[in-house]
């Protein structure tokens, strides 16, 4: 049995962290910390969990290493930031779920992240942990940074654009629509059911991090493959689940046959990314109902000749494929697991 | 007391006028029409609605002038086609809320409605009914088309860039999100609560009817303002409500101080239109939950300058401001009453 | 035009009292009072409310009375007897929308109120106020205590059984379904989006403050009318809307025709209370959204042989009927006007 | 491996049915039989479920005995009652979704099922199939039918009081409230999301099957044990979950201390069934988001001194507990599998 940690057990990244693990037929939770909420066992932080795993939240030691193969970090990204720069020589393994080390280029960092200080080159050791997009990285691996949950689903939506037909997207408008989850548990008046439930709130009409996260990635050792991403991000009224959609524009002429045809061929032996055809079934596009609870991300493409644009949807539960599951994935893939390990549920709908 | 007829009094819209109206001071329902429900009251149709108007559905006869100062029509495009030709020369008004006479092109018409056949010339004859850019043509109209849902957020949104700063917009993106009552009634399973509360559905990716009515209306008289408009369009878990992101880019310089500045002062006078600033209030950027029930459609507009675009937000009650509140506001012109008679009701937020 | 002052104005109920007055013929909002938000506007407060009434929340002064003729207390039960022992003798007329002086037994009310001492004899002094039910005491009061949401609705719902037919009803279970909106803006984490968007959530089980309302008011003047009342409560996914149920236990003989004669009797020429009768529309009991953002309260009554129970439902708005609507109500009765003065919205369905 | 047929296929506890068994590491599933949608594959009914089982929907053979060790019927009551006919001479093992023969006493079923004729002597070979309270009957039975989702929640609340405690219950008044996945995929005008989201609504307020169910069994051997039973159901805006509340009225001494204990106690050894203590945690009482997506039923116990009653409260989802999963907990007990195999799914929460 791998031997986990979580930090930041009280928050939802960390819930579904210990839930997941605790369905992981490989993976025995040995330690659970946090600054705040110490003593707590997850029953009493997760009323869904009513286990006792004999765990309770602890300050984190400094000898962690000893008692954990795996260390995830579900913490917001200074402390993330922290915990790595104090842990990374003594734990064997760190994955990072908070946007800390996502960004590699030091300037972009700096830009989007200013209240995030990292010392220096720990972001370059690294790996961007997109498990179908970084191939053999993850075998071994000593820092994982878990892309964000828009981030996820937008790369795996464009990249087969640009590394399987090689195009150069021109411009990318991105427009993401989410649920509550993604904003933790933390107390907002706007974030109260009473002002959430009727809204349709544009959060974030401009300046989301996640777009220059999926810029920096996609155009890592070839620049150029990506000019404009142009990101606007809105609350709905759901608690998991998250639609990006991509609007690509490009000089490049492609057909819906083909693009259907060239992600199928991509997405081809990843089995949590399903590629969705057109009029195949009640529901023929990518929707998050569709993958709630579930490790899959939806994608498709089609060619919309009248806008002169591609338009991509990628559909995945943000606390899932776009936090935990995606974490445990990689964790799989880190210890040459089956990727499918502990993941095989499948989606609840109607729900 | 002006004497108002509707027919498809049935439907979802249908409902809202005989709401809006029964609460109108200078308007009295003397007729309710439809095909299907004949010998149903209000009541039976509408359960909000409980009080006894002494009106059931009737048949639409063919005298339908000498009882009606206006009839509005809440019928499918197809039906209200053949009502208009019908009824127009013995009705002294008629307001079609349908898309059958909105686009005024008749290639484009035929193209996007090819299931809506109409007369020759009879498109000609419609004022398109959007009482805060249309100026005087209301007053005294015969025929009114009334513009649909999505297309007066949206071209709300972009009249004060193509009209007041005389931009020319190269690239419209639009990404429309809406609720439940857009459909109206009809029994559909895609539609039933289990599999729609879950949803954030992407019912049209590509294709939306109503990018050609904007194109068609933004480039009346003068064409070449609006280049490439590119929509699609979302389902969301409310059942009214509705926020066009109009995203723009044009070669034009604009900061957002110009573009606020320009929206305010477009909209002076038009007490309906709401210019929102930004970081003024607990919900800065319009969201449809403020304006729930009420007539007015909130907008905004900001220069993005890392997407190199402009982000157009325009919030509205499709029910209200997107169908039968527009259609009493456009009838008070018309009739050259105050434009907020029977409109005065504020938002019902939170709800 | 009557000057009305409101103090709790950034709560829920405070803004919805805005909301109204501000469409109200006969009212003028003179003052708004609070301890938090001083220097705020409407428009600040109230993300819907985007008019200028030329006031800002204000402390409360002492001679409140020259700026008013009527001051509603939209504020806690704590602060509300504070506030009427300090304004009764100079304010015209106060109305209290808290539970501060709703049961008159000064025992029953230390008991269900423990945190809320309030002078001697002041309870004495208020008018109970439930507009249809407390007959002709409105007119000019000085000082009204507006019913709970929950009691507003089972009072209305009871009251045809107990002052219509006389019975003595040997046991009520009272099961309460209600939203988001009754616990207003405070900051709970099990009120977060997150975590009520799924919930069925019984928040009272047993001892809910409003059952002993009921049986206070219910008994007044003639005991022994009403035995035990037993009631839960339920927070549903819902932001307004209140739902009573009543399950109520008699030995007398009543079969479901009497029931609803007896119902629209005693209802006759109370505009407010609509008696639905069964099987005659879409929704045939009472639901909440069948009178949402109106001040209607829907009721019904049936005999159920297999139970041997009567089932009595009764549905409001809570921030409506079961709040600033009621408010407005008393109001007019307490200055004469016509009841349904600014109070005629018909329900916004759907919504 | 247990080879498994379902039909019933495309509904959606035919779809939960497809999902669990695709998770469940001892069953296959050999036949998807149904009436309509014949030659549609899973993917195409189900739009969460991906995967290709090389199986469509097929008409039902009569050999269906040879290719299945136990079938599942997610059908109509009446269809069911036809096939338990045709079937239950050939097939090993016949599990029963519906309410066909939930009911033994004949004359009772047919007062409740008129419309659901059944062979003579049939019902008597059934096993009801609450595991949690049926012993040792169901390894080897033949015949299972499956308790409703209401019954299953209400018996396993009052279970420990009757068998436990051994009490007689007076009067038991039940007000249940569920998701609209209750209802299945039947397009109804009152089902429509727009007609529903807003919704409180009372669908039985008198006369619900399931208390007829609950009696029935509750009073198996020894009659007189539980008197009235009331129920009332409503539907609130939730896709799954179920909440019974029962409101229990006894001439026995208990307190909540008792209660608790005997829960804990009855339920030991059962780990399906979750007894909730108060204060606990941040949902202190069952609340069906507790337990969604998961085999879970969470109950409690307490007495309500001021009500003269025991409040009992149950939750679970009712596509899993309140079907499928119950169904293939029944099959695994009838194959002598340990009960949670396939079943070890966490509850999803937030979601």
């Amino acid at each position: 049995m791998i031997r986990v940690g979580v930090i930041g057990a009280a928050g939802l990244a960390g819930g579904e962290l210990i839930r997941l693990i605790s369905q992981h037929p490989e993976l025995k939770l040995t330690f659970l910390g946090g600054s705040s909420h110490v003593g707590q066992r997850p029953a009493e932080l997760h009323p869904g969990l009513r286990f006792d795993l004999g765990l309770a939240v602890e300050p984190v030691p400094d000898d962690l290493g000893s008692r954990c193969d795996v260390v995830l970090l579900a913490t917001p990204a200074p402390v993330s930031a922290r915990l790595v720069a104090r842990l990374a020589d003594t734990v064997p393994c760190l994955i990072d779920l908070s946007g800390a080390f996502r960004i590699r280029d030091p300037e972009l960092h700096h830009r989007w992240y200013p209240d995030v200080p990292r010392p220096d080159g720990l972001a370059d050791r690294f790996v961007y942990g997109a498990p179908e997009l970084v191939g053999d990285q993850l075998p071994g691996a000593a820092l994982i940074s878990l892309p964000g949950c828009y981030a996820t689903a937008i790369t795996l939506g464009l990249a087969p654009l640009v590394f399987g037909l090689g195009l150069t997207l021109r411009t990318v408008v991105i427009d993401g629509k989410s649920g509550s989850s993604g904003g933790g548990l933390q107390l907002r008046t706007a974030d109260l059911h009473a002002l959430r439930h009727g809204a349709i709130a544009p959060y974030a009409p401009t300046g989301h991090r996640h777009s220059a996260e999926v810029s920096d990635f996609l155009d890592r050792g070839k620049p150029g493959r990506v000019g404009r991403v142009a990101m606007s991000a809105y609350g709905v009224a759901q608690v998991r689940g998250l639609l990006a959609s991509c609007y690509v524009f490009t000089d490049d002429d492609v057909d819906t046959r083909l693009l259907q045809r060239t992600y199928v061929r991509f997405y081809a032996g990843h089995p949590f990314v399903r590629v969705r055809r057109h009029a195949e079934t009640l529901i023929p596009v990518p929707d998050p109902q569709a993958v709630l609870g579930s490790n899959y991300c939806d994608v498709t493409a089609m060619h919309d000749p009248d806008g002169g644009r591609i338009v991509v949807l990628a559909a995945l539960d943000n606390l899932v494929k776009g936090a935990a599951g995606q974490a445990v994935q990689a964790l799989n893939k880190r210890f040459s697991l089956p990727e499918q390990t502990g993941l095989t549920m499948q989606p609840l709908m109607p729900a």
